[in-house]
């Protein structure tokens, strides 16, 4: 279990990372919605390895194949089923960890949980999953734009120690997409590409934050009291592989200030409600107010760094592991269209709950 | 929609803080356990308002009634109904906010969604719904308690500015409940009263940090891609009300860490397989590792505050409001409870949901 | 698991039949509906047993407590709870079958299921539990009736082995209600009568066939391919106990017929699309097509006889066991409105799906 | 929505029946078990088109790809994912559909629930989805098989008015595979098979009905009080195309029989319980009781028919249909391993939500 999400725009995802091919279903999509599948496999393109010079060189295509669900270039309303096969894959380069557990990799739990495991390319517990993601989620973002003005944006805030702040009511895609780090501030971005390069050269590697905006969501969206819109939203970041933390609004800042600070005051400008400040991040009671919704995600170092490192075995020996091969020292860059996939699936699935109320 | 939570483990609350009265059904609590109900009745008084001098002087009995699935001392297999009787409830303090919204209230939201609410107590939106869920979380304990070695241990590491390290492999519970803060550092916990009372003074509110450790948790727990152990604990607490952030492991501490830092090295020690450090807090790709699960929940100051508020009222005029009443100018240690309970239903359930792999 | 019925409109049920209390949960009722709470308890008085001579002179008064979700006569949209509380039981008479299995009861498989079971009344699989049903149907049907033309009738069309054809289109409420048996047809009515009353007197007990027509419902409504209306329909009246059969449309009967004879050809009366004839029971690729639905529910005889039975005990040992006290030799009149309930939740269940195709 | 069924082993299949490909993935498959793919093969072919020259002369190869899910030949624990790739579709017959809806098809109703409709080969509609099915199910049987001792057979009882009794308790799945009609008498289908090719002739079709056993299901599966075991069962046999009736043990038969006839005695024989009659069908209260499990589905005639027909258009004006190409007019010999399929996905199912009771 534990492969699908959502619940009326619900994806599962299948897949090994050297195994065949991987996918999704996407049932409760809308019927009769226009898709422009050059758009899905541009947000493909910006996940995809290989991109800049600062990822992997491993060259995923990553090319889509829709097998189900659109006809005449419309959304049937059945499921949409989309296929990426796995072509010319080499295992050769894991096969020393079939029987050894890579630390802070998921073989060992997996080993655990299943009493069985594919450890070629980290086998289910690749990141190479979220490539299905990231087309479920081009599809929410373009029923999204038909059916609402909602707009889902994320960026990079932090890579290692080198943090930046953004105005997230004003920041534009444009600005984002200006350089491969996808930094919208182009100095901090070149600082961040000179830390990536350092540590790729230490055989090292790096985390850092992840920040995203949600603008135009229309007041109402999320389900209290367990399946509120920060729970949802939360729970579809730390999805990700490599998440560690999740914050709305003020989030963990938001702790040290009073309530009379906190508090966000509701006003009208131009006849139009909205609160003065926005500490709660465009959610109260776990349901949209209308103002833009604002979270933040935190992602460890990856965990796979090429110096030499102690380990057991299958057996419980104490043993050492050096991968080789390919090396992806910050991930950050690649995982921002991941982020948005998933806020947008989230976003979608509510828009559909939310029709049961006006019945 | 909305109301439940858990997959095999099934908790539905239901209630307005000021209807006739608030509960829960369990579903699919496993049979023939027996339950102390004096026990949960002992969480549910950790959770009570009133129950210490900084706290609201409001007196809830929060007196269970225990109607189904349980005879003779132990549970049936059938759905457990918990129900919490309202009485002598005085909704005339809340009849100014029938038609005005409290910054940083779920007034107008669920006015929003639902274009009907109930503003007595702050109807559904009201942190009295979590009495339900610290007495599913209490049968999930015992459970838990019965069938495995898992213990779950939450305390208070921070309020306001004032906060503390914790050693997460040692705390006690004695310690925790050592004082009226559950901060189990006596002098800290000094000093966070001393704040709680001034700022009660100052009729202004506060926030905090509550951290938890989850210990004897076999490895194996998670049900990846989506239902990673920590995106459902996130969940979990994301869903407790004014909680704005979740970090599991190092959070958003680890993320200027280096990989060759962060990783969690195996080893064996006395035949157990462990890791050096726990920088994964116990997870790893969505999967219980064996190793304590720790994590932090970051939640806002109280947003009933008693200085006078600009805001709107239902016809968007701009108007001004001044509650009057019960004052609970920090809930941290009466949240200590609710994020046990949260974390012990998530546990349970999948403990339950690993069960399939094994048949 | 498994007290839990439909997904967006989802009702769960709790309670033993001499337990403190009956009831349910309704999470997802639309939001803003009045609610006429009269007539909700004048379903449950159709349900309630002792309500005409022929019935068990068991008065139970099945007074429904409304908790929560409703206020100022209008839902909320938050989880609705009903509670059926239970006053003055008796459960003397069902100490034999403590540890001896009735035939035909769910005693021997409650006990091997759940290794614990509460014997008094039955317990969980008492049909007491179809109480909280019928509560939450009459909910769904008043949002039925303000949101759709959408309407249910059901009624006795045999009983024993006396039967009889109702033109389905044009029966009427009045017609049904008119006798105590709920068969439209008074002169068949009066024969079943009798035959009850003799079967009473020979301490055994009947079966029959309740059949049931909702009108005015629109295409479109039904999920396919495995939440077919039909299959939901089939599994809601399955789940109602004693029921052994279920058929739609042509049934059974239709099995031998033509393709050609069979099909429903396609047809417009005063500008509205209708079928010439209607045995697909207004469903056809698990979609409602504008037709009437039309189906039937097969009773197996109730199971509980006032003649000396073979058994086995709890040992295995083969014991003999002789009810005694209150005797229902049929049902089916009282089954009417829990048919009626289930279809109704299944009907408002799928509009509420369907909104989704319509954002 | 509706495109995935069950609850641990949960199976959602995709794709229309002209479209790029069909197939399903499988959630929830127990890890670590040996599959033989051959075996997969070999129900697929059961199923398959033009198998015998009863059948359409359509050659599908139905040739499953296994994705996802198996590694070393067995299960990951982690999602299967099947896919049928269609090559060669020619739809070139289906384009007088496009605009025209066919008679008892869901031409009309797929219009009008979701306003856009892949005409070619019946769409989603299409009974080429249980090809996915079958496959699911083949995964289930084998699961079943090594983790229990359940059998599940199931063979044609009846066709258009030829019908014949079998024994349930001693049918072996040689008698019902010794011919092409899967009537395990061959005397009776012998005379079936000769209605056929009469009614082909006719330009006709024909219905019928398939019974079902399941032997040495263990006592305790079933979840009330909803998701009963004949619930489960009904819905899942109600979803297949074409099935109009369900019934369980007695049927519709036993609604004529006194209490007293009806009971199924308790007893036991060589130190196990069961009972002196099956009129229960194996099951009591919703739970297995440890007895063969017997069930029937009625299947209405086929609607492709080969003569002309009236009908409407998509502009409902009234206009005729006369199919020509491919000729099946009775499919029930195929739709038995669908049947089997569906019954054992329902089996597996609840033997894993079983395991939540013995925790």
């Amino acid at each position: 279990m534990g492969s699908s999400f959502g619940r009326l725009f619900r994806v599962t995802t299948f897949g090994e990372s050297h195994g065949k091919g991987l996918g999704c279903i996407i049932e409760g999509c809308p019927p009769n919605i226009p898709l422009d599948l050059k758009k899905i496999q541009a947000e493909l393109d910006r996940r995809r390895p290989g991109q800049s010079k600062i990822s992997t060189p491993r060259k995923e295509k990553d090319q889509a194949i829709f097998l189900s669900g659109i006809f005449e270039g419309r959304t049937l309303g059945t499921p949409i089923s989309i296929l990426f096969e796995n072509k010319d894959v080499d295992s050769s380069s894991y096969r020393p960890f079939s029987d050894r557990y890579r630390p802070s990799h998921a073989d060992y739990v997996y080993e655990q949980k299943y009493q069985h495991r594919d450890w070629r390319g980290g086998g289910r517990a690749s990141a190479r999953e979220t490539v299905a993601r990231v087309a479920a989620g081009a599809v929410a973002k373009q029923v999204l734009e038909q059916r609402s003005g909602i707009e889902t944006l994320a960026w990079v805030k932090q890579i290692g120690n080198i943090s930046i702040e953004i105005d997230s009511t004003t920041v534009q895609k444009e600005e984002i997409e200006a350089n491969i780090i996808r930094c919208p501030d182009s100095q901090t971005a070149q600082k961040m590409q000179k830390l990536i390069e350092d540590v790729r050269k230490e055989k090292d590697t790096l985390g850092g934050i992840i920040s995203c905006v949600c603008r135009n969501v229309p007041a109402g969206l999320g389900e209290p009291v367990f399946d509120k819109l920060e729970a949802e939203l939360g729970k579809a970041m730390l999805s990700i592989p490599a998440a560690k933390g999740f914050s709305i609004g003020s989030g963990f800042q938001g702790v040290s200030m009073r309530g009379s600070e906190h508090n966000d005051i509701f006003e009208t400008m131009d006849g139009v409600v909205r609160t003065r400040t926005n500490f709660s991040g465009g959610i109260q009671g776990g349901i949209s107010n209308g103002m833009p919704i604002e979270f933040s995600v935190a992602f460890k170092p990856v965990a796979t760094i090429f110096k030499t490192q102690d380990t057991i075995d299958k057996h419980e020996n104490a043993v050492s592991i050096s991968p080789k091969g390919r090396h992806d020292p910050c991930v950050l860059p690649r995982a921002v269209p991941i982020v948005e996939a998933m806020a947008n699936m989230v976003l979608l699935d509510f828009l559909l709950l939310q029709q049961q109320n006006i019945v």
